[in-house]
């Protein structure tokens, strides 16, 4: 475990709030009011992964955001300020979803845990956010929607999120009516993990949080990169993948460590980050 | 959005009655008792789906039926008759399944959204329809089942829709008792979005019919072809093709008026069919 | 269906009872205290399905155990031993992982049902014998976890199963924070098919048993191998392999008996095994 740390710093734009108490990373997302991802909080969140990435002091990360809106997805009047360019917009708009989706392909080989604490909306990319994270945990009063249909926009980006979360026809009415569903509808969907009245969201986030960083990170990064190593993979290729990773997973001094305090009753120590 | 027409006609046989309402098209199967699949049922559906993709003044199907059975799937007195033909059926059972199964290709990649209604029994090919459309709305007493194990005919093609619409476990046990489950549980398994009391139902379906139809028919026509072009790709495969598709939306027409409408606060015009 | 028989036999170290009734082998697993899965068990239970597999008259299995513990997983002890090998143990963890992972593999593809019973604690590769079960019934007070990430070793290979059973946040919660579900919970997700009280498990387990046992089991065997072969595959694709199996389906004995049955409103007598 790591010594306790109780950082509270901001990137240069204050656009995410970073906060560190012992190994628990807390991401806050800082541009009301609808915490909209422009280029900007983009780049300031991206920025923040890799470090988290790159801590080995580290063990989780939880995403959370200001105010009663999670996040409304893209920055629409940033987007549509430059249709104006030369291209109509069109280099703009590749830069934006590439970073979009390259933000929420870091979270999901990030190799450590990302949980998503939501109080409130999260549309659009917002709402994807949330289905890419590895859990997501909610108040009773938030609510999820991928409304692109509504502005001749199809959320084709979160659908790839919201579906490999959710059953097909459950995706497909969020995403073919735009309408917005509740807490209890996203964790029968398979979005969320768990409901919370609004005074405990944060205390049942910390304690998700400090349980999974009580645990072997080694065996966490080594779990979680292979859950995507063998995601959507025929069964027999999904296990040659798991196989091996089981046996290097065996080799390593966690590994042994934690086993060997299993069968002797004892508490396990990892090894120093 | 389109101008209000009532047009009522069906096909030479009188199989599949289509009905306009605005943009709104409604295919009602009719061949009682049973609504079975035959060949003519299946070439006059196709058909009419056919004219659906081509006409743009439709942004929506409906897919009912008539009587108290959804469909019974296929028609096991027609495909038994070929058993006498000089092959064995051969030639008659590869032309039934593959017109099925090109039939449930073109709901799946129909550039336009699929809402089936369903009040009774849906079975076999017919629960296939109903996992096979985009929505599936249904009455509290309706029922569905795959009960090919009982007749000595797995129902191997309806468990493609099945089996991408709910868990293994609960396909499987569909698939291997063929039992029958109640409306409730299809909900529970991702087999229907809603469940409504019979006298609702008509009401409902409309309900969503005009709701989806009042959305950019372009934004829905791109987003359910990026639906199928991501389908169980790898993650970073997925957002290659669903950033692609974004970018493209955004230049169209409708993602303009329709970004244009949300920030300017008013309703959006949608391009002219 | 088979003839009536009641066989009750076990292997040589008595840790697989195997027990016919009519056409349901019963295999129950004899290692207590926990009924790990160690070297010695696998290859007994991999045995027993192999002769399932190659006998005719089985139409279906139920995997079952003694004691209240379903399976704790793998041998810890037994592995543990072996670091103590002039190689840390590398090639007895690939004898363990690849065995283990064979047995799922037989289990998916044996060309019979099987059908998961349990009542106790599943854990590890026991929860995974839950999930790659094709049913599993349990009873109210069995529980299931993945609880790798407690002992520095992940559970990537019950990973492949539980994230094939459910969703991924549902697999990710039970994988990253070690922590135990409750049969209710294990049904939402999908990892079991019914719960029942413990004095009608066997019960239960017995009507599923018998009532797939009367299909045919040539439908079976082939819907079983038709799901795998199709699972994962884009959808023309997954049609394409359904439509021919349908078609040889339809050309064999059981489908001729079992459609000529239902038309003729009488009871089909299937192939003789």
């Amino acid at each position: 475990m790591a010594d306790v740390v109780h950082l509270r710093k901001e990137d240069a734009a204050g656009l995410v709030l970073k906060e560190r108490a012992d190994a628990v990373l807390r991401l806050t997302l800082r541009n009301p009011p609808a915490n909209v991802l422009s280029i900007a909080l983009m780049e300031a969140l991206a920025s923040a992964l890799d470090e988290a990435a790159a801590d080995n002091s580290v063990h989780v990360v939880v995403l959370a955001s200001t105010g009663n809106l999670f996040s409304a997805g893209h920055d629409l009047k940033e987007m549509t300020a430059h249709r104006s360019d030369a291209d109509g917009g069109r280099a703009f708009f590749e830069k934006t979803m590439r970073l979009c989706a390259d933000l929420m392909l870091k979270i999901a080989s990030l190799p450590k845990p990302v949980i998503a604490e939501i109080d409130g909306l999260a549309t659009a990319a917002g709402c994807q956010l949330v289905a890419t994270a590895d859990l997501a945990i909610c108040t009773d009063t938030s609510t999820f929607c991928t409304p692109g249909v509504n502005i001749g926009l199809f959320c084709s980006t979160p659908m790839v999120a919201v579906t490999r979360a959710a059953h097909p026809k459950q995706a497909m009415e969020m995403l073919l009516t735009g309408e917005t569903i509740d807490a209890s509808t996203a964790k029968d969907f398979g979005l969320v993990n768990r409901i919370v009245p609004k005074q405990y969201l944060r205390q049942v986030v910390d304690k998700y949080a400090s349980v999974i960083a009580s645990k072997s990170p080694e065996a966490i990064r080594i779990g979680k990169a292979a859950y995507r190593a063998q995601a959507g993979l025929p069964l027999p290729e999904a296990y040659d993948k798991a196989v091996a990773t089981m046996v290097e997973n065996m080799l390593r001094d966690d590994a042994k460590e934690g086993i060997g305090a299993f069968l002797g009753k004892r508490m396990p120590e990892w090894k120093a980050d």
